[in-house]
């Protein structure tokens, strides 16, 4: 007989029906014993009175899987307003005892316990919930991009040199000569700029965060997005406003029974994302705090926070951009402000006073870069492969990267960016 | 003013445009001049008379990036039925001449220039068409599964230990420790079934492959999908079925223009896939050849294709499965035929006679992954965070994986995978 979900049940009232599921929980009374059984999709309560199928539940462990062919019958005192009644129940996987309690609003364990332990803590309704919030932000920035005209690509992860600088890169042995995992598809995307124009990558990347953070891993997902044929930074703002907009509303739509789940209200995205010059938010945050930061190269967290209540005070906003970073603060492939050449292209996307997105204009032209990478001192030899690309015809381009755990971090407003990580990597964890 | 695609002029006849893009061809002929411009959407013939833009657009050099203020006028025998006149040239970026002409109907170099140049190379419409296909069947892949309520997930490339076994694995300094580059999801995709139940994840794999073959690549990009509270390997192929089909629907409606390009035609999936026993297919491939092939563990490639011919012969099917792989050639978390125990629940599905997808049901109980391991005489302790999942409670599952760059290849009747692989990894190739 088909099984069917939890969340089917109150349309089969009367009905005899199969479940599948893990034992979430036994509640063994004296007259009667419920049946608490997890699936996919919620849960369901099954009322036990015969002494032989009692003797089953009792002999089961939390988190077995169990199949339970019974009749629905109404009840408003149970979960959905019905309950499962007079069943067989056929034990197709048993389980050992789990390490702590599924079945608690709550998991009271230790992060690092939960996470020696994924397999079985990301069961708990509230962590699945922040994977589904994350799957469907995914799907969001996909259709958002798809609509779009975007193509979305694949690129390398093993690369010959490091994209941003040497540090915190991961070495590998390729054939027995040195490579490195890509710390991000910035050069591959840019490239393909030149094929497509427009293009996303959903995908790994991979820094050797040498330092044990609540925020740094050293595997994440990013989501990244390339556009050619800009007018400048401002066009590639409108697709990342529209590319969050698209996110939030695909949670809403798709993950709203997790957002019910997590009690989390969304932030709406407005129309235009308000936008401050980095020099004239400087200027605000000294200004409120008395203290002069005209020298300040970069935005502390207080600063950021500061305008994050400033957004939400003057605009109504959750969001706002920074733009025109100083340039001496922006990887060498960065565009100034034709302008203000001190200041940059480039922009990062405050949400309630943390920083989500960094993004930008980048350079396009062959000459340019040689000068940025004189400029800075490097050596032009481990770009080789990536400069050619600009002797070969680049329309003016910018794009972003959404770091996916850090925005369901924020979304969530959770401590560690390893409680939204199925299995983090980091400086001490390799396993599971 | 905004630019506008060149699929968009022929709406927009007597209009005054701005379109931008590639030099893909100049013909410089005595009384007029022709300038081809390529975007994303296709291309666009400007007709030049005027000296002074007939000497600008000498200057140019092909692959350079211009934009090209316009009248749209109609002319039959121009691209889509219209052209522009009256033109002003501006140049956005210079390119050096390619190395070889990408205006011409086939790229003529051989295949590593092409891969050496592949900042050049993936512009030509051919190649840029094999990707575009590509990325509309990853989407039809997603949205099959998303409408079948799978949730995405993204599991670690870094690991402890090898999936399959020791070999081919890339060795990763990992803060000092020994680690390897995932071979698969394949036990973080099983971990999850605990979880969400119906899981996929689209992401890279990688394979110390110390082959140089035309069909082995050092990463791909696969498409994997595992399900739980399955019958058997039969629920797994119907989820396959219904996969490939989605796939194949999304190539043909989102990128038609490419299909047309490459004049390919699109094979039908059947609403159920024919499928014969792997008994049964050695013993009819034997008496079709006159061999005895009764003692062979596998299907040898010519095996294979004479399959594929029987399939399209007798079931007018481009698809087949074969299932029951003997247990012999199988991962050790194969669950065999519980009526034939020699005999795997695992399947081929072969398309063409081609090996296109393998998949099965999984063992999914504890103690049947240590008899399992104690069979091929390997230590479990290398599996030890995986084994644990099967001890937590794990329902019948199984599952698949699609290599998207050998699917792209079969599809195409490509001879060489890296011909539809952006940025090809190999034993000899790590740029670009």
């Amino acid at each position: 007989m088909q099984r069917i979900l939890a969340t089917s049940l109150p349309a089969q009232v009367g009905e005899k029906v199969t479940i599948a599921g893990w034992v979430h929980r036994r509640r063994l009374l004296k007259s009667v014993a419920f049946l608490i059984v997890r699936d996919a999709s919620g849960l369901a309560q099954v009322v036990v009175t015969d002494p032989a199928v009692r003797a089953t539940v009792e002999a089961l462990t939390e988190e077995s899987v169990v199949e339970v062919r019974a009749s629905v019958t109404a009840n408003e005192a149970a979960p959905a307003g019905v309950e499962l009644v007079d069943p067989e129940i056929t034990l197709l996987s048993a389980a050992e005892p789990p390490p702590f309690d599924l079945y608690r609003p709550a998991l009271t364990a230790s992060l690092p316990t939960l996470l020696d332990h994924a397999a079985v803590s990301l069961r708990h309704p509230l962590r699945q919930a922040a994977f589904r919030i994350s799957a469907a932000a995914v799907h969001g920035f996909r259709a958002t991009l798809d609509t779009a005209g975007f193509v979305e690509v694949h690129t390398p992860k093993i690369v010959a040199s490091a994209t941003e600088s040497g540090a915190n890169v991961f070495a590998i042995d390729y054939f027995g000569r040195p490579a490195y995992l890509a710390q991000s598809p910035q050069f591959y995307k840019q490239t393909l700029v030149g094929v497509f124009e427009r293009v996303y990558e959903v995908g790994p990347v991979f820094r050797a965060e040498p330092h044990d953070t609540v925020r740094h891993l050293a595997q994440y997902t990013s989501l990244d997005v390339e556009l050619g044929f800009i007018r400048d930074h401002r066009d590639v703002m409108a697709v990342l406003r529209d590319t969050v907009a698209g996110m939030l509303t695909a949670v809403a739509e798709r993950a709203a029974s997790s957002v019910r789940a997590l009690e989390l209200t969304l932030p709406t995205v407005p129309e235009t994302i308000p936008s401050v010059h980095f020099a004239d938010a400087v200027a605000m945050v000294g200004a409120a705090i008395g203290e002069d930061l005209s020298a300040e190269p970069d935005l502390a967290p207080a600063h950021e926070r500061w305008l994050g209540e400033w957004a939400l005070r003057e605009h109504g906003s959750d969001f706002l951009f920074v733009t025109g970073y100083p340039m001496a603060k922006r990887p060498f492939y960065t565009h100034p402000d034709p302008r203000r050449p001190e200041y940059s292209n480039g922009f990062d996307l405050l949400f309630r006073g943390l920083e989500l997105v960094t993004g930008g204009q980048r350079l396009h032209r062959y000459e340019d870069y040689l000068a940025a990478l004189a400029a800075t001192g490097e050596s032009p030899e481990p770009y080789e492969s990536y400069l050619d690309t600009f002797r070969r015809g680049m329309p003016p381009h910018g794009g972003f990267a959404i770091g996916l755990e850090r925005f369901v971090m924020r979304l969530l407003e959770v401590a560690n960016v390893r409680e939204v990580t199925l299995f983090p990597r980091d400086l001490g964890r390799l396993t599971p």
